[in-house]
């Protein structure tokens, strides 16, 4: 067996992995794991990954979780371009700074901008109050004043970092010409075609079905202590 | 200019980068950035980094912040051995999925411990309901489940995963002897004079004097924000 990549497009580390592998034509099967059916809390999908989050890499025998760990492991093992994980060691640095930077700043901020203004409300009947969205929305905001000033956000090129960061289809433009730009710039380097491609389920989310009572009754206290 | 490493070890992800260093005798000068006075939000340290963080890595120049960022650089630079972040590609993965995982996992549930339990009632005089320690403790402890079940946290050997680990020291290996042996092996692998070494501060830390109000007013949004 091949390269398995266990993926569902609405969720961004997912949508990194996607664009990744193929703007690099890694080959690969694709495992859709329907997270709003609840796939991911499946007992299949517990035997690929008891943490029953995606994306997961399966190659051969190996199963790798953590979308930044997967896309490191496809970097080396398909020998890209030198400009998405440099070898000098101090824009190498830059890239590894962002990725860990992002888990706990920009990527916890839109996962719960996500879920406040759109799924919780839309997918599982949850309203949040104007008061929790502002906060959410706010604290996205100081997130973003930290975005450096460059073309790519940890240098001249795109590195992995401008493909983990979740800003690409967020309303979070407006007003900051420079971020626009920026996406932009990511989505030429990407292609225009996989770019809108990879995004085409996360700009359907607000009219995603909501979920049948058991599986809410099921993914609500998880989607909570996520978003937390 | 040498190598300059900013820290407090207060901090564990500045215990790593001190341990790291020393262990691997790479030549550095320490500059203190005393936490407790809080010297991070001093003007002065925002020239060095604006997020008002440790640890924060000067080379010459080149200004690094983010301890896995830290750690990367300095194991490429210095061509530490192979163990502490593998050539081998899944070993290498394995490592790279553990600093990943730590970020949203491990590492906040025990700042959230460390401060709940010890220096928000102590150093900032705010006391913490026993509901909230309850639930921040229960978190750390289902967080503790996916702990493998190897020597060491990624394999065989010694990894920047168990440096970055933050339990060396916390009072979690009670009922935990497979936890208790591991923290035996990194503390061997380490060294015991610098493990111990490295450890001073936070063994001390419930012994920290209180801020006096100006600081407490100062810190104690920030402080609310990072453990949320």
């Amino acid at each position: 067996m091949g390269l398995e990549l266990y993926l569902d497009l609405l969720s961004q580390p997912c949508r990194a992995v996607y664009i990744f592998a193929k703007k690099n034509r890694i080959p690969f099967e694709l495992r859709t794991v329907d997270l709003r059916e609840g796939q991911h809390l499946s007992d299949a999908f517990a035997q690929v990954n008891p943490l029953q989050k995606v994306p997961v890499l399966k190659d051969g025998d190996f199963v790798l979780t953590e979308s930044v760990a997967i896309l490191l492991y496809l970097a080396r093992k398909y020998k890209v371009p030198d400009h998405w994980y440099p070898q000098d060691p101090q824009a190498c640095a830059r890239v590894d700074e962002y990725l860990a930077w992002q888990h706990t700043a920009l990527r916890r901020n839109c996962l719960r901008a996500l879920w406040h203004k759109v799924m919780l409300p839309v997918f599982l009947g949850e309203l949040v109050s104007p008061e929790t969205l502002a906060a959410t929305l706010a604290e996205l905001d100081m997130a973003l004043q930290f975005l450096q000033d460059k073309a790519f956000l940890t240098g001249p090129h795109i590195s992995l970092a401008d493909l983990v960061s979740c800003l690409h289809h967020a309303p979070v433009f407006k007003g900051r010409p420079k971020l626009a730009a920026w996406r932009q710039r990511v989505e030429a380097a990407v292609g225009e075609a996989l770019f809108q491609e990879a995004h085409e389920v996360i700009l359907k989310a607000k009219d995603s079905q909501p979920a049948d009572p058991t599986l809410k009754q099921k993914m609500l206290p998880k989607v909570l202590a996520m978003i937390q």
